[in-house]
């Protein structure tokens, strides 16, 4: 399992989940509501397949395997305003509306 | 200071180093050789600047401050021909030609 470093912010309408996941692209990560009020993000960093037969790995320091975050939303979380974005690739930002000033993570 | 894991791969002709920098765009990444041997990436997150007011940070576990890697060059490396792109914004390779197999970390 790979390290996911997760920050959270709140805004006055919206709470927004920012995710380092290095390697992933948009694509490659999934995005769920779990048991009505648990947001999770998931995604598997693999090694890609080389085309050259040549290549060696001298150094290997990058870790591979799942991403994993999970966020207990507030009871009044709208969850079907949920939506993800990727910023360079990095960052998975997962805003979701909600009226309440409290998270519960 | 952010952790930096890197790969180093090792192709018939050239050496690839790729390095995880969440969170830093391409040209916010420095490549420079020291030495005449020494590789050197560097670059630093810093918080992005907030345009909402009401904003306020409930967890912060990403690590901000500098990335930085230093790789010792093989002897006959040919520093006039290192590149370096990024992709998904996570990855730096920096490319370098050199005949030898052997390289020194």
């Amino acid at each position: 399992m790979a390290a996911t470093p997760a920050d959270v912010k709140e805004y006055p309408n919206e709470y927004m989940f920012i995710i380092d996941v290095p390697g992933l692209k948009s694509g490659q990560l999934k995005v769920q509501v779990e048991d009505d009020n648990t947001l999770v993000v998931s995604g598997e960093r693999t090694r890609e397949k080389e085309k050259d037969a040549g290549v060696k790995y001298i150094r290997m320091e990058r870790r591979l395997g799942k991403y994993l975050k999970k966020f207990v939303l507030p009871e009044n979380a709208n969850t079907e305003k949920i939506s993800a974005v990727s910023r360079w690739g990095v960052d998975c930002d997962c805003e979701e509306e909600a009226t309440s000033r409290e998270l519960e993570t």
